[in-house]
């Protein structure tokens, strides 16, 4: 299925609900959330919670206010964050960090979005210095989307973790793509979300629900979150329709993301040996990242290309193209997308 | 129709989709409108902007961010914002103008939520003195919520614009029931519209819509409030199946409004009748505000046998219930209701 | 002692350090207080915390700083804070708690500054509302400058400390001229500051200090007040250069507020003989509020012919002139200002 | 001269005034600097503007509300400001910029302070991106002091400056350090002031002022900032007493920097042939990062060590110290310290 005849690699922001989704949508029971007496929404969020082995869960309208309704709720004022120097939260959200929750970034570069962990020791703060913000919180990313997809080490997540708890701070894992994680390494979400204290993941994305993620955690932090939630203005009546979707993203759309998966190897293994800068062995998940130097061509230049041939594909850096496969992207599409890609290097 | 068989007086939020929204919801066109390609959201933002007589208009997933977008993009940090002091921006929403906007509030005290243009004029903060924050902003209510659904008066709005225009500061209307004020007024919701800068306008509430509010204004306004949107995590993929609803709730459920303004007018001339503290010349548009005092019973114990009855409704001071008429209470309900009212009042 | 030949009657801002402060300014024992060893600093704020009966004090450039810090440290992002709607935290500080602290203000009306403390419990938000943001903080001003440099009565200071406390809520004075208030009311500062958690006290104004204000509180209070005065920059080095000043300000200036206070009543008396609108009264410190209309005459007119004829004072609002004693305005000076406000009401 | 007998090479910020600068105090003839009448500050913002070549200065009690007031006045919340990653406005100041200005930090890592104008490039976000803050503010350090005092190369000042202002960024300069940067480069302050919109330079530290620092940019910029400091709490009342000093600051005690410059290079030169880790070639100014490593000591027991044998200085890394020269210390101090580093080494 594709967007406008478009083979549309730009995201898999892009998925279009299935038709259980429209009919449960249709369907759903709803009430006033604000309340606490939507019967969908508190479905969704029970089994939210309990997939990943939290005591509670909250439904909110983006990933953006997921991560950030999360931030607020683990800092105080003038605290300082650790995250990943190319993560989303830090990259493009708007910078909503310093606005909403007064808190200063503090940037690690890590190699494909994983931070060496001596680096995390080394970011924190000493207390009793007057002159230093305290530190209370590290972000972690995982699959990590400027990393192109990389699916964060286990290992790396509990030594970063063992770090950022004895020494007093919080772990906030940004799984906009956890369950990308989980099917890719065999590792369930629930696995990665033990070593933090909150995880934030989309419905959207890979698994098709219009619109929604989850935040989970303690008791404690969702009431907390929840109330920040209705201060960003995330607070919605009868969201029960856009959690009837949710549900099914949950319960039926995980286990396919491996076919995302597949043809995001495939599209790789292709394109390289078409003579495009690209690692297969560097695709973990749905997302290939394309040096098109050797095309001769700016990569707007092939951007607009791919476009004019019915590929829609967006750079992330002056040299690169991000692809990403998704629902709506078809082992056919992939193979054509190959094809429109060797018309432009030949050319 | 009733929520659990309750007549719920609560709040005209609890209103449910029509079955009409429910297959519009199910079929709708939708895209990534991140990317501005969902032609659900286009079409209700154009239909919106339409209505309301502005050049652009602006999805947003709450009433709450739809006020505080209109806030960040009209207000630099460190700005003061006049509003009336029980409106729902300074009353209600959970203290956002200061975390998100960095603004002081400078609430001004009204009657019923209408606000005298002259301590309007005098709450504006003198230029050039060194100790002032700078006025930047008028919020108006219409209707006023905690003023028991008190519609502006036209003139009152005018004035109330010449003196912030006159002295540079812009013009917001929380419009959350704007179109119960056109309603009640016979004044289209676009003509108090000319006299605001930005206007938020809900899709929920009686309209019934389960999800979403406006914000209409100039194009410049409204590309800046996408960005502010996007920062506070409102920023939604594919909100089309929520925008199918809110275009049924513009086209086709405005007029009904009638009939709950009819419902709250009967409550109210039924209970003053029954010897309650309301006054039916008060009741404008959809709430009725009424003092237990007569009872001889506290207003939590009012409450909790209107409940055990089944009828649901909110205390709003320490002696006043808000009861709100919406397209879930009939006249037979608002009947029903006000034979319960009657034996409580006789025990 | 005059200002330029001027009888200068605008604010006790105004003032002059004494010879014997610029001696002290010129021999102080400094060293670098943000490594908290600067001697005269120390015994500056061991001196503060005893005379005020607190454990500890930090010294702060000005009294903005010292409420801004105040407020900061006993608030989270998000909460309100109750005040006197004409309070200088409120009035006068650039709207500093919304950017700084980001926090509500909740304006309370007083007469003549005081609070009526029932009007501060209903102001008090209920919680677990998720609507409401948490109250968290009172603010007291003794005396109160908009109130024409009232006294708060000590019975209204306990009965709304009573009700903060009770209610989870901090108290902050905004003590800038409390030694006016001892030397009226014969009650000692200390006695008021039984019933603040913190108080800010200005060692400039009335006791003649170039330069200061202090805060006092708990040591762990000022301990997170001490890191929140480096955040907004207030941490200087041989800062002992102006405690110097300080400390004679605390030790020698105080008593000699009543001469102030004399003069205030005496302006206060004749002027209301000439016919001026004044209450002598509620001349309780070093203040006069003095109603022009009487003269016929706008109040910058009368501003201005005041200045022609060798005196300065600020109007305070459309009617009305503040006029202010210190220790640059001798008796002497209050009757040759009667005199020129004498010929301005005449002709 | 030695605080307590020590000789103290923590900072330059302990330096004493010198008995002129007390005279100075004494004598100063002083006003209301919030009215804008104390003659001395006034004298002292033309003196300042006037070295740097801009229009217009404004006095504020530390260099961190200089650089905070600076950021203010750039910013509007929400956008984004590049600055090395070791820079004192983001190591340093607290976290401050988040709070205060609502801004997120864009750290970009130098080589001892000194960032790759490309990587400036690089950092400033593309425009239209609706993910992305606008980036609006470059801030240079000079000289640098966690890169060890060092100048900034001129032409670095200038490529950057160039990339900030063709991209619509302002440049704003922590000068400071900046006279050091003047005696040890030849080139003159104003010189680098050219390729900035703001500077912010320190009248104590190696100037040996009590208090103080100034702003210095285009008059707007100033009246603007001054209004920010006003709300910071930094307005301060008959300042013209620490103005005194900080006239004789900037008139009497630049050039002597150079024999801090000496010192310092002496400690190097000295500390290199006792065999410990330091580049004399990197001693520009009047700091020397030492790596202790050599002694086959710990850098605190190192620390310890040194204050026994009466010598101070800070860790300013796990394994180096940072030694500062200034007017406290004399070259007979640097001999005797270079005397017992040799004991701690030869132990």
């Amino acid at each position: 299925m594709s967007n406008l005849g478009f083979i549309d690699l730009r995201s898999d922001t892009v998925t279009l609900p299935t038709e259980e989704m429209r009919r449960a949508m249709a369907e759903a029971e709803v009430g006033d959330d604000v309340y606490g007496e939507d019967p969908t929404i508190q479905r969704l969020e029970r089994l939210a919670a309990e997939i990943m082995g939290k005591e509670a869960a909250l439904f909110v309208p983006s990933g953006t206010m997921g991560n950030q309704v999360s931030v607020m709720t683990h800092t105080q004022r003038g605290d300082e964050v650790i995250m990943e120097a190319e993560s989303h939260v830090y990259y493009y959200e708007v910078g909503a960090m310093a606005v909403l929750s007064g808190v200063q970034a503090r940037p690690v570069p890590g190699r494909r979005g994983v931070m060496d962990p001596d680096d995390v020791r080394r970011a924190i703060r000493e207390r009793g210095n007057i002159h230093f913000p305290r530190t209370s919180l590290v972000v972690l990313e995982n699959t990590h989307n400027r990393g192109g997809g990389k699916v964060l080490p286990l290992d790396n997540v509990k030594a970063i973790s063992d770090i950022a708890h004895s020494n007093g701070l919080s772990v906030h894992m940004d799984g906009a793509r956890i369950f990308n994680a989980q099917v890719a390494s065999g590792i369930p979400a629930s696995e990665y979300a033990k070593y933090a204290d909150s995880v934030m993941f989309c419905l959207s994305k890979g698994l098709c629900a219009p619109v929604g993620s989850m935040v989970v955690g303690r008791k404690d932090f969702i009431d907390r979150a929840r109330k920040n939630r209705k201060m960003l203005g995330g607070g919605m009546r009868q969201a029960g329709i856009l959690a009837a979707a949710g549900i099914i993203a949950l319960t039926k759309m995980v286990d396919r993301l491996q076919e995302d998966h597949d043809n995001a190897k495939l599209l790789a293994v292709k394109l390289q040996e078409l003579g495009y800068g690209v690692n297969p062995e560097e695709v973990e998940t749905n997302m290939v990242v394309v040096d098109v130097t050797p095309t001769g061509k700016d990569v707007h230049t092939v951007e607009k290309e791919l476009k004019t041939r019915g590929v829609l594909a967006n750079a992330n850096s002056p040299k690169t193209l991000r692809l990403v496969t998704h629902y709506g992207v078809t082992s056919d599409d992939a193979i054509k997308a190959v094809e429109v890609f060797a018309d432009i290097i030949r050319q």
